[in-house]
């Protein structure tokens, strides 16, 4: 990356390249050829509208009000790891982008590919697990359906998720509603999950407890706007594949603003961060499936904060503040007052966690 | 089978068995070992309430009014086969079940699960199937999602969609609304997607031009309810996988009534009808993406056959009854006085091919 390319080009305009004839990895990555693909073959087949463009969720206006709807699927190898199994994360995941969205989720959609040969008491086992997250996050999964494909052409499970919520009328979010000044919050210490995994591979020459954040946030995203007023709550997101720092870029992007974010206010579980550094791993890449990130006004940053510490969310803080110095970019500064910037990833530097 | 069976057990009771530690094709095949593997691990784990089992949708009330939710995958191969792809069975299997269940579908979500060496030029000649299903059906793919997993892990591409339609408040369907003495509608001739499939994965010493049926039923169930009165659509659904046979065996067990099929009446194009009489396959047995099944009052039968037929659905037609004397089981009349008994399917008999 060069500084050059960013000053000749507004950063919003900047559109990805979506390179070679065949899909690779890279393009599953939630980066920069993640993006380049949904842009130019999905949205672009589908018409997808700018607006609807790089959201988590769609908004439906129905008769009795705004829904929000939401799809993902989950091919997380192995199953099950510390803290969490593919049947939490498909639950949590989906709850998340709907929270995120200002919903209140309520109802889920499951469905399932299963290689044959899977063990029916995995499969129980995974079911189990989505009842306990959907419990915990007080939805419903209200209809579903089963494929069973032959073994050499799935990898054990994949499961599929949508969701739909309702969205109060109060509540608007929308990267235009950003303003310089304004507050990143973040509401938990981030990268467990994709350590979690990666671990759980068990072909690192590493072993540490590190467990997944997987949970859901709707809770606590209702607990922000019990706290301030709903139009102080201008743009939310989850960081999941491609981590926070992605989502920052995101962010920068979409609002055309710069993002300024302060690495001593990230909260990185000791544990989870030596991992990183003896993997040569940036913990801003990593992937998360318990936090939320959400730009505030700035006079109900500390408020915002305080109330999702309140809601159980020990380490939420304010991590970062959106400025006009940087448009388009995000950069963050450490405690000696230096200062790098946060690209988005291009390829998969990661292995696939989610 | 046996009578005996039959009629010791009343067959709204029967329970399938879940067999065997592993799960297996048999359980994606849409018969009795789906039922088994769908009741007992997810309906049981997710407290499905009994009304909404054995149901294409769910029904969600939303302030206001009702909405229809259904969710599938789609793991068809080949990608591609005369008449359709799986581009296109994604849209207008969801359209469908939304359909049947009296609502007037709106909004689909897509997640897509990619081969890492997918061609892009597939997967956009997949999402431009997509668009144009969904233009002809009149809905909007609104959400999506896409991973991408290792090339040994998944047959190329899995989609996943869901839809939400809206239910008119007139429109009430329901196993319990059934009489003795309704009649049974079939949109259009059977077999055709499995057969077309089949014999598009080349494994059969068999060529044929025969095509897919894939198409939205939506227009259709419109038609009908335009000409008959609401109240008098008890019960429809769309017979995919499993085919005719199956979900006529649906109908029987959610209802506790008999139901008499007419074999003359069931359409089957002739070259459809010489494939499977080649291969040795019951067309009852074979999937359709294309036609749907209304049981309507008996005063409405003959308008509403009318009704599609006016529509474009040229060989509609009332193929069979509501019967009493055969409580819970499906029978078909020939055209020489016999009758035999038509059973779910236990396995997988045929090819997988949805």
């Amino acid at each position: 990356m060069t500084m050059g390319t960013k000053s000749d080009v507004p950063p919003v305009a900047r559109r990805p390249v979506l390179d070679g004839d065949w899909v690779t990895l890279a393009h599953g990555a939630g980066g920069k050829a993640s993006a380049a693909l949904i842009e130019q073959v999905f949205f672009e087949a589908f018409g997808t509208p700018a607006a609807a463009r790089g959201t988590d969720a769609a908004t439906l206006t129905v008769p009795g009000g705004r829904l929000a709807y939401s799809t993902d699927s989950y091919v997380v190898n192995p199953l099950r790891f510390p803290g969490a199994s593919i049947g939490d994360l498909a639950v949590n995941g989906t709850v998340n982008d709907l929270a995120v969205s200002g919903a209140r989720p309520a109802w889920l959609s499951a469905a399932f590919i299963i290689a044959e040969g899977l063990p029916l008491a995995e499969l129980r086992a995974v079911a189990a697990d989505m009842r306990a997250a959907a419990d915990r996050a007080g939805v419903t999964i209200v209809t579903g359906d089963t494929k069973v494909v032959p073994r050499e052409a799935a990898d054990q499970l994949f499961i599929t998720t949508s969701g739909i919520g309702l969205v109060p009328p109060t509540r608007h979010l929308g990267a235009d509603r950003i303003r310089v000044g304004d507050r990143v919050l973040l509401s938990g210490p981030i990268a467990g999950h994709g350590m979690a995994v990666m671990i759980a591979r068990g072909n690192l020459a590493l072993h540490a407890p590190i467990t997944s954040d997987s949970a859901p946030v709707n809770r606590l995203v209702e607990a922000l706007y019990a706290a301030v007023p709903a139009e102080d709550v201008r743009w939310m997101r989850d960081p999941t594949r491609g981590g926070l720092g992605t989502v920052a870029n995101e962010l920068a992007a979409a609002s055309g603003q710069g993002v300024l974010l302060d690495d001593d206010a990230i909260p990185v579980q000791p544990m989870v961060r030596g991992a990183c550094d003896m993997l040569g791993i940036d913990p801003l890449y990593v992937a998360n499936e318990g936090c939320f990130v959400a730009v505030v006004a700035p006079e109900s940053a500390d408020g915002g904060a305080e109330a999702l510490r309140a809601a159980g969310a020990a380490q939420a803080g304010v991590i970062g503040e959106i400025v006009d110095s940087l448009p388009g970019i995000v950069a963050i500064r450490n405690a000696f007052g230096g200062t790098r910037l946060v690209d988005t990833l291009v390829g998969d530097p990661l292995p696939r966690i989610c």
